[in-house]
C-alpha cells in the first residue's frame, strides 16, 4: 500500500516538483494540497483549476483530514506558513516533513514537545540533497584526521546572504570533531584586508559571487604532503527529491523527531 | 613507554622518511633496521656508516632480536623480501606494518595462519595516506545513495600502469555498495575508440598521465540534478606517515590481520 | 539604428532565447519569424496567436522582405532546413548567421561561393559560448608552450555521441600548434581497454557521462613542475546570447564567410 | 654557438636547478658563477670544491669579465644582491635575466636608464612559469568577454603573505581590461567578516593556506550561464626552467628593458 501524502506549498516550482516525484515512486502517492486559498479547487501540474483534474486543494487540515486518509504532510511552504501547518499534522496524527528553512528554536522545541506528546515521527531538513548531506557528513568525518580545514562555496550573484546556510552548516558539524586551532602561518601578513575569508575556530570560509554559478560548495581538508576535496556542485532541485521520498518513507515508521537529513544516511 | 620499531627497507626514501616520522612521534621509536647486507653498520639519515653513528643494522631477525627488544616490524622493502621478513617477525613475536606492495593472495593467506597460529597482530596496507583511504571509504557509502560513477586518476607520464592500484582498488570497494548496472545512454555511439574509457561493473575509470602531474585521483558520483566529487590529491610521500605511525599504535594492541587502512578508520 | 534580424526556428527553445536577448540589446530588435508553417500568424514568448501579438511569421523570405526592412537572419533551426533558409537569405542581400550544426562541407563550400558572389557577411558558429571559445583558443595558444595535452569532456548521461563535438574541435586547433607525439610513458601498460582514453595524435581524450552533469569541459596541458587546466562550464543557453549578439553585429560590418566564433574574438 | 651564461644565487636551490636546466639546453652553457664569497673555488652540483670541478667563482665582475666570455647574466640571488649584479653587468655589456623579486620602483626605473644608455637587453620576470604567465595573460584577454572575475589562490601553510604576489598581477592585468564594477548582489549581506575576501575594483581574492598545498591559482570568470576557469599548479621549481631558458635566449636579440614574461609569449 502506498504511502499516502499530502503536500502544502504545492503552487510553488519545489512544490509541482515533489508531487512529481512522490507520484513517480511505487512506495508514494498524492491525495490532496493543503493551501491557505483556492479551496475546493483542483491542482494540476502547478496549474489550479475549477474541472476537478488534479488533487483537490483544502485550506484547513481538519476538512482535508475528513475526506481523506493521510500518512504524511510534505511541507514545502514558507517561514510563516509552516509552524502552524506542522503543528495542525501532529495534531491529527499526520507526520510531517520539513523542507521549509526559517523555524526558530523555539518553534523546533515545541515541535519536539508536540511530537512526544503524540509519539508520532516528524522529520525536518534544510537540506534534503543527499549529495550534499554526504559532503558534509563525510567532511566532519575527514577533519578527525586531517584537521586543517577551509570551505569554498560558490553561488549565482543573486544571492543574498553570504556565507551560505551550507557552508554554516558544515562547519559547524566540522566542529564537533577537531579541535579549534589556529591555521596558517602564525606570523601571516594579510595585505589586503578580507583574503584570508571569514574565520570559525581557525576555519576559513571563502563566498564566491558569479553570474553564471549555480550552487556549489568544496570542502578543503590538508595534512601534510596531501589535500582531500569534497565537492558538491548542485545543478537542479531534482537533486532534493530522493531525500524528499527518502524522509517520507522513513517518517512512517518513526515516532521521535530528526532534525537533519543526515541522521537518516549511514 | 614508546613502541619499539625495527624498519626494513630503511635506506630508501619511504624507509628514511619513517625513520624519521617514528622518531619525531612521541608513541614510537626505532630501535633497529633490518636488512639483506651491511650487517654491522650504522644507519644515519639514510647514509651507512661504520662510526655507529645512527640505529644498527641487522641482516637477521633472530641476531636483531638477541640485542634488542622489539615490538613491531615496519616493512617498505620490495615484493621479494617482505614475504620472508614477516615470517620471520611473526615467529619471533613481533608484530608486522607491511607497506610493501606484491604480496601474492597466497602469500596473505599463509601470512593470515601465521597469525592465527601465534596471535600477535599484523597490518597490511597498500595504502598509507588516510587521506585517499578516506576517498575510497567515502566513495563506496555515497556510491549506495549516488550509484552512477566514474574514477578520474591522473599521474605523471612516467608511470608504467593504467589504471593505477588506488583506481581499482576504489572501484572494487565501489562495487560491494551499488548493483552492476549500464552507465550513460543505451545506445551511445563512441566515435573514436577508448573516450569513454575503462569499464568496471558498468562504472568507468580514466587515467591521465601528463609532466607535471604527481598522484591525484577523483571519484564522480552523479545523481538526478547533483554531483558529488571526491578528491585526493598526493604531493608529497610524508603524506604516508601519520597512516604508518597509526597503524604501529593500532598493531600492538591486536591478535588478529587487517588488510588495508580503511578498517583502522571510522 | 538597431540591426533588423528575422530570426528562423524561433519557436524552439533557442529561438525563444535569442529573441528576447535581441530585444533585450540595444543594438538589435526583431522584425520577423521565418517557417516552414504558421505563416500569417504571430509569435510571441514562444507561443502561436492569430491576434496579431509579437512578431509576425512567414513562411518565405521573399513574401517577408516586400513587407519588412531586413539585415540579418539568426538561423537556430535544424540541419534540414538550414541550407535553404541561408541560400535564401544570401540571395535576398540578408546576411545569415548561422548557429544550427550540420551543414556539410560540400553546403559550406556552396555557402561561401555565393558569400563571393554577392559580397555579403555571414557568419556560421557551430559554438555560440564565448566561454567555451576562449578555452579552445587558448588551449592552442598554451600547447604551443605545454604540448602535452588531455581533455575530459563531461555531460549529463542523455547524450548519444562520444567525444562531443566541443571536444573533438578543441583537439583540431591544438593540432596545429603543436606536433603530433607520444605522450605517457613508451612502455605503458594498460590493464583495462580504453582506460587512457581515446586518441588523436598522441592528445587524450575522456569521456564522463553521468546524469547531473550539464555540459563541461577540461583541458589539462603538462610541464615539467607544472599544470594548466583551462575549463569551462555551461549550466543555461543563455550562456550563447552574447556570442548571438556579437556576431549579428559584427556581420553587418563585413563581406566574406567566418567558421567559427573564433574569429571574432581577440 | 652557445650563450654564455653567469649565474649569481648558483649555490642555492633555484640557482642549482637552473644551472642543470641551462647544461641541458643545445643553446646555453654555464661558464661562471657569481657569488659573494668563495672566490678562486668551484661549485659543482650545489657543492663547492677547492679542486677545480664545475664552474669557478667570481666575487667581482671585472674579474669574471677578465677571464671569460659572457653574454648573460642570470641573476637569481636576494633583494640585497640582485641591484647591484645588474648595474655590474649591464656596465660590463652583459644581459641581465632576473628572476630575484623585491627590486623597487625606483631600481627597475634606474636600471631601465642603464639599458637605454647602453643599449642592450635586459629581462625583469618576477614570474618564470610559463604556465602561471598564461594563466594571467588568458585571464586578462578573458575578462573582456567575461567581467566579474574572482581569484582564488592556495599555497602551503607556511606561506606568510596573503594574497600571493601572482594574484595581485593577475588582478592588476585584469584591470586593464574591464571596467572596475560591483559585483555579486548589491544588497549582499555578509554575515561573517571576511567572507567575501579581499576587493580589487569589485573582483575578489580568496587566499586558502593549508598544509599539504604546494602553489595554486583558479581565476573563475562567470557570465550568464557559464563559467570560465583557469587554474595552475605549480608542483616543482622545474617549472621555471623553460620561461628561464626562453629569457636567456630572447634577452640577446633585445636592447630593451621587458618586465614581464608575458610580453615574451604570444
Amino acid at each position: 500500500m502506498k504511502i499516502k501524502v499530502v503536500v502544502a506549498g504545492a503552487r510553488g516550482r519545489m512544490g509541482s516538483t515533489a508531487i512529481e516525484a512522490i507520484e513517480k515512486s511505487s512506495h508514494t502517492e498524492t491525495v490532496a494540497a493543503l493551501d491557505y486559498k483556492y479551496g475546493g479547487l483542483h491542482l494540476h501540474k502547478g496549474t489550479v483549476n475549477n474541472e476537478g483534474i488534479g488533487i483537490p486543494i483544502y485550506t484547513s487540515m481538519s476538512e482535508l483530514m475528513s475526506n481523506h486518509a493521510v500518512d504524511v504532510l510534505l511541507d514545502v511552504t514558507d517561514p510563516d506558513a509552516v509552524f502552524n501547518n506542522v503543528q495542525d499534522a501532529l495534531s491529527h496524527g499526520v507526520r510531517p516533513v520539513v523542507g521549509t528553512s526559517g523555524l526558530s528554536r523555539r518553534q523546533v522545541d515545541e515541535i519536539s514537545v508536540l511530537v512526544e506528546t503524540y509519539r508520532i515521527g516528524c522529520i525536518i531538513a534544510p537540506n534534503f540533497s543527499i549529495g550534499a548531506v554526504l559532503m558534509m557528513k563525510f567532511a566532519a568525518q575527514a577533519a578527525h584526521y586531517l584537521g586543517d580545514v577551509e570551505i569554498i562555496e560558490m553561488h549565482h550573484d543573486r544571492k543574498l546572504d553570504a556565507p551560505s546556510g551550507t557552508a554554516l552548516k558544515t562547519a559547524e558539524m566540522i566542529q564537533h570533531s577537531r579541535p579549534a586551532h589556529l591555521q596558517g602561518h602564525p606570523d601571516e601578513q594579510v595585505h589586503l584586508q578580507g583574503a584570508r575569508g571569514a574565520d570559525i575556530d581557525g576555519m576559513k570560509i571563502h563566498s564566491v559571487r558569479l553570474p553564471g554559478l549555480l550552487a556549489h560548495q568544496q570542502v578543503l581538508l590538508g595534512g601534510e604532503g596531501e589535500l582531500l576535496t569534497l565537492r558538491h556542485d548542485s545543478f537542479d532541485r531534482k537533486s532534493f527529491m530522493p531525500g524528499i521520498i527518502l524522509s517520507i518513507r522513513n517518517v512512517v515508521t518513526r515516532e521521535d523527531l530528526v532534525y537533519g537529513l543526515e541522521y537518516l544516511i549511514d
